[in-house]
């Protein structure tokens, strides 16, 4: 699973990049860190490199290293008794991960999954702990990133206990729709979401899902073109979602 | 609902607790602070008394304060459209709390009640966040608490997604007997747990919560006393639980 990169392989992922330029420098993270620092960072870092669909972590492994998503995507998940996944959320190149039990010392709280070929750095924990003790702006960054988990997760939870799967089906498409807003009241989803991701993300099953979609479908909501799911009334959306969710 | 005790009030209190020592060396979050930097913090605070029931925080509401619980009981809580409450979770004297919002300066995510009479100190988010920048352990104390809130969420959004509601009554009984336990298999949860208060945290119905537990007397693995629900058998609990949550 961890296919670690030993130090003769570092040489090539260094020759890659170029030698001045560090691969942490893409890391918003460590954006206010001096070059030299970097570059001592990126030396105590192992480098591992995911297949899309492989897993990077393991729920309950005693690991605790923070990693840096330098390139890739992956997806932030656990899985129920029967195998059901649920989605937390994924992660784009440029993000760190892990920072729970880099924290706690704990075990992986969560699954991570390649989604994409990624590229990790996975610097050691007691590393980590020293940086924020060094630099009080990266450790008020982590703060803000585990706030921004906390307040995902109580409106997760919330919508979970109060609205009914179809609702938070169409709150999960209004939520992608303003990420890919181009007009008003129309946005183009590109490419068209996989019903199982939706259905993942908002725990609920990919029939339901579908139900949904042809539902908004056949209500001139939304269309499904080419490659494409086009939104067509925004604010119906909105509406019909404000009317569950307040 | 935002009861400020103001500077007439403060010679009060600071009669009550004794002139040398300050309120918040009860906060464990501050216990490595040396005196002359509490009483200069607590010197920051304002003082709120709250009484049982009553709103401390409201969800949405734009304070950034940190808060200190110096003495009560509060309740982390939503509530659905429909006035349906969901309970994140309780805490006791010396916990803090408000910290989302004192990090990232944005609305309160929850909302906070007061479940007992309680005593608030409220720090200002300028103050709390230099705080953080001077004593590098306090920000990792605050961290670990961020990682033990996303923990306890990422558990609860799992068993949201695939534990039937009664499920998760009994998964809650069986968290409140392992806080109590008093044999190696038996254990007794005293006062008894109020039926609304299991169905907030757990998101279900009092009628729910009511069918598992006159379930479980009937199985003679609870049973009601005055004052006191006993647990006569805990493994049997445990793996209830342990054969739907894995």
């Amino acid at each position: 699973m961890l296919e670690t990169v030993a130090t003769g392989h570092q040489a090539k992922v260094s020759a890659e990049r170029g030698a001045e330029r560090s691969l942490l420098s893409q890391v918003p993270l460590l954006s206010e860190l001096p070059v030299q620092d970097l570059t001592r960072i990126e030396q105590q870092c192992r480098y591992r490199r995911f297949t899309a669909d492989e897993l990077i972590v393991d729920r309950d492994s005693p690991s605790t290293d923070l990693l840096f998503l330098v390139r890739g995507q992956v997806r932030i998940v656990n899985y129920s008794m029967s195998g059901r996944e649920i989605t937390y959320e994924e992660l784009t190149s440029g993000a760190f991960l892990g920072e729970i039990s880099a924290i706690d010392g704990a075990p992986r709280s969560t699954g991570v999954m390649a989604i994409e070929d990624s590229l990790v750095l996975a610097l050691p924990r007691s590393v980590f702990l020293d940086l924020c003790t060094r630099y009080p702006n990266l450790a008020l960054k982590v703060m803000q990133r585990l706030a921004a988990m906390v307040r995902a997760a109580q409106d997760r939870i919330l919508d979970l206990s109060t609205l009914a799967a179809q609702s938070r089906v169409q709150a999960e498409l209004l939520r992608q729709a303003q990420a890919h807003r181009n007009r008003p009241n129309a946005a183009i989803i590109e490419p068209i979401p996989v019903h199982s991701d939706i259905a993942s993300r908002v725990s609920t099953t990919r029939e339901t899902v579908a139900r949904v979609l042809n539902d908004l479908a056949r209500k001139g909501i939304l269309e499904r073109c080419k490659g494409a799911l086009v939104i067509h009334d925004m604010r119906r959306l909105q509406s019909m979602v404000s009317d569950v969710r307040g």
